[in-house]
């Protein structure tokens, strides 16, 4: 084992930079305790002297006791003044976090344009604002804002910045490659140039404008730089912050380095998934390590050779982040990609080619009709037991009206439903805030006499997708819907040219599958009646 | 400047690996043409091997005497048995492309789990088919497929498949890291081995399992290296292969390599568009070079920095690879982010604090509400102007009622809208595709009197996205709406918890700037009465 990381998350600053991320202190909160189970030593909160918001999660996290410690984040005081009566610098002390982030200026020239000052002033602002948190007793850590950049241009002042936070009593210096411009080669010579004439442990803090941010910071740890500064998910300004989702395995599972254990890098995609969800923010199917296609195999050849090892097509065991492997089911696919799901379905399935390649064929007409089976595990079940045996009708449809209707200012929205069930005609509606909700609504309170477990299955996630975008609003839109009865999630998908039809079948196939499932279950095992509590007349 | 590299695109084959990816012969075609635009050496366009659609892109591309060299894609001939009379071979030989590439292993490991045969065989296989395609005059690439982890568990194998390649007269040997697992010091010590055994030109194939696809390649070619494999957009099987658009503009304007000119470069913001539009794939907005946020600016610090000098936070121009600047209106926003905001719109605004104040404090509102106007910049437009003067309105609503009917087989939308303009109530009904396009429709249909070249916006792109998951067809929705009169295009959004008021929020906002749009270009230039020829009584 190699020497140790300190892990400094900043998810909760810098990564609210980033486009589209918005976090609230209650937001924050949560995310917060996440990223302690994680087990990252440094949680950057957020900047306590720009909003009130980030004063107010310094105040509430005090008590959630995490084991990581609290940073608050800040700039070094500000030109002709005196750092004791700086405001910002006073907000940070009083934030009540054990440790303090301080960007300053180690490039020349944002010296003159930016901040407007001389050297010698920016030196001093550097200088008299860590003493005094050194005085006040708090961790330090000097954020060296555009370091790279800096020492590529006038090396000599760029070393004199960071030695001025030496000389202050900084406990971290930290390099950025705050405009993401710096290739891994300049940032390994740079690093271990730097690491030669400071006593200070170093730190790294990269941005990805050149896709390069992760490459960057394992090229800082090479050359002996000891903390790591990114976000979850690399959210952040513009392309994003250095992603700690894949530093973290990276440097532990192939580099020998130890960051957080070996349990805690097992929450690694249970929290990248948890953050993305509290952050609204869609995450990328193959992000390494922690998405959904990270380990996902599509063409037939690598599926055929993944069910003999998967060795040959996999470059850890995902289980190591948390993730899992996933067969995925395309055009692309050969009749093993079939077997397989079918296999990991549970399902009996004859395997005689000829019956395999019928399937194949209806995927394939199906996905160039704009379904997709990939994202839609449940719906694909159900073709899979329909085309194998085994799936009976629920209910059938004989007709659906769906009305909305706003005056000055009311809106509303209502469904009406006649179904078949078993013989028996039922007829009934109901409201809803939408349209969606509506048709939901009013298709439980139909089958609700069947099936009393019904009404324990929510909807959990509605995506709507325009699969033609020529022609917007008269084009073809793919509803996909996850469902959960809260011991499991199950998504399925229905493509129509009217958004209300495709939700329709999407919301067919959900309470089909969890119907379904629950008669199976009940079937081996008669003691048990089923989580959902579902009475099949 | 230094040597000579050569860029060989497999978007149209590895990249349709990728989860979701699925392009027809006539997608294919188009992105051919783009590609060759780009100045691409080698565009691979499938596998005529495996299935028709890709004989048909074969047949098809040879009347577009486009510059790139057109590759087909297999594998060495089968185990146990003869060159000439392996299909797979001859169909790349019939493709009529001037280029193969073939794939073939260099794992031990490999040999034994995934082909089952031995190691000697393997090697017959390579020199076999490579003597084939050569003295069939074809240019023949091999693709040593997990050739990395291969020369990790045995050197002298992995390499004698490649001098078998070599032996039989490959014209290049590309070292691929298919498991995308190594990392970016292994491999620029790896090639320069392999470069110092070879006398063939050496390409580099990687993946970015690791995030670290781009890094790798860019190691390979400081060994050596003289080809780069790769996609638009780094789309391809799990987490995507290397990404040609961050790894040309890395190479070219970072490492001083050749690889197209900087015209061409010119082109790859539009290429990475177009191609994720055909592809249909969303494409990241913080995707680097490339995105739609790569150079967009959030934070107040930075934009009042990015006014004084651009260098302060950019670390090219955007210009040199095709894309632009953007300051972002958030709630993180300085009121320098509004200023430039309403100065690049071209509004007379009263920078006077309190009056910026005000309207920054409205955008936070709505931004808290799910509002998001970083990509809706014509409903943004349309909030300043009502806030700094000069916007009325068009048109006000009495009531509008929206209805899907389903019965067996067919479904009906149609919408009925009562408004009022000038003081004079318009009623009026019509039929759509869906709920969206009746409405869209029906309103168009009651502003057409007044506004005639109304029938001339088409919508061109419909986005809806669930705001709160938590609740999900219950929670709000936000729909982004993308409209074009063929000259400009322009978005907008709307918010609400019913799907078809959000949508009915962004269309009235589409038409209403569209409208003053015209007007104002009207007044400025009464001759040319606006290329809407609308008539606004």
């Amino acid at each position: 084992m190699n020497s140790e990381i300190f892990v400094f998350d900043t998810t909760l600053r810098d990564g609210t930079q980033g486009e589209g991320i918005s976090l609230s202190a209650d937001d924050k909160l949560k995310i917060a305790r996440k990223l302690d189970t994680l087990g990252v030593h440094y949680i950057e909160g957020g900047n306590p002297g720009s909003n009130s918001k980030d004063i107010e999660f310094f105040k509430r996290v005090q008590d959630y006791n995490l084991n990581a410690k609290i940073t608050a984040f800040g700039s070094t005081r500000r030109k002709n003044s005196i750092a004791e009566q700086d405001v910002n610098l006073q907000r940070l002390i009083d934030s009540g976090a054990r440790a303090a982030t301080l960007v300053g200026k180690s490039w020349d020239f944002h010296v003159h344009t930016a901040l407007q000052t001389t050297l010698e002033e920016n030196l001093a602002m550097i200088f008299d604002s860590f003493a005094y948190l050194k005085r006040q007793g708090m961790e330090a850590i000097y954020d060296a804002e555009h370091f790279f950049d800096g020492f590529k241009h006038n090396p000599e002042y760029a070393l004199a910045a960071l030695k001025k936070a030496e000389e202050a009593g900084a406990d971290w210096i930290v390099l950025c490659d705050t405009n993401g411009g710096t290739l891994p080669h300049e940032i390994q010579e740079i690093v271990a140039k730097v690491k030669s004439e400071l006593n200070t442990p170093v730190g790294i803090h990269t941005h990805n404008d050149c896709e390069l941010a992760v490459a960057n910071t394992l090229a800082a740890v090479h050359a002996g730089a000891r903390q790591i500064q990114g976000t979850i998910n690399g959210y952040g300004e513009r392309c994003g912050n250095a992603n700690l989702c894949s530093i973290i395995p990276n440097l532990q599972l192939k580099m020998n380095y130890n960051c957080i254990s070996g349990e805690q890098l097992k929450q690694l995609t249970a929290v990248a998934r948890y953050v993305s969800e509290i952050a609204n923010a869609h995450m990328p199917v193959g992000q390494p390590y922690v998405g959904q296609a990270a380990f996902a195999h599509k063409g037939g050849i690598h599926v055929s050779a993944i069910m003999k090892d998967s060795k040959t097509y996999e470059h850890i065991e995902p289980e190591r982040v948390g993730n899992k492997q996933r067969i995925l089911v395309s055009e692309l696919a050969g009749q093993s990609n079939i077997i397989s799901k079918a296999a990991e379905l549970g399902l009996d399935i004859d395997t005689s080619q000829e019956h395999t390649r019928a399937i194949i064929d209806k995927i394939k007409d199906l996905e160039h009709q704009g379904y997709q089976f990939e994202g839609a595990d449940a719906s694909l079940e159900l073709l899979l037991r329909d085309a194998f045996g085994g799936a009976k009708e629920i209910f059938t449809l004989e007709s659906f009206k769906m009305i909305v209707e706003r005056n000055a200012g009311s809106m509303m929205s209502e469904a009406i439903v006649k179904i078949n069930v078993d013989g028996q005609t039922v007829y009934t509606a109901a409201e809803g805030n939408g349209p969606v909700n509506a048709l939901d609504n009013a298709l439980r309170k139909a089958l609700v006499q069947f099936y009393p477990g019904i009404m324990d299955i929510v909807l959990s996630d509605y995506k709507v997708r325009v699969i033609d975008e020529k022609d917007a609003t008269a084009a073809k839109v793919r509803v996909l819907i996850e469902s959960t009865d809260f011991h499991n999630t199950w998504s399925t998908v229905g493509v129509s040219g009217n958004i209300i039809d495709a939700s329709w079948e999407a919301l067919v196939d959900s309470i089909r599958y969890a119907l379904l499932n629950t008669e199976k279950q009940e079937a081996s095992d008669p003691v048990n009646r089923g989580h959902l509590g579902l009475v099949n007349h």
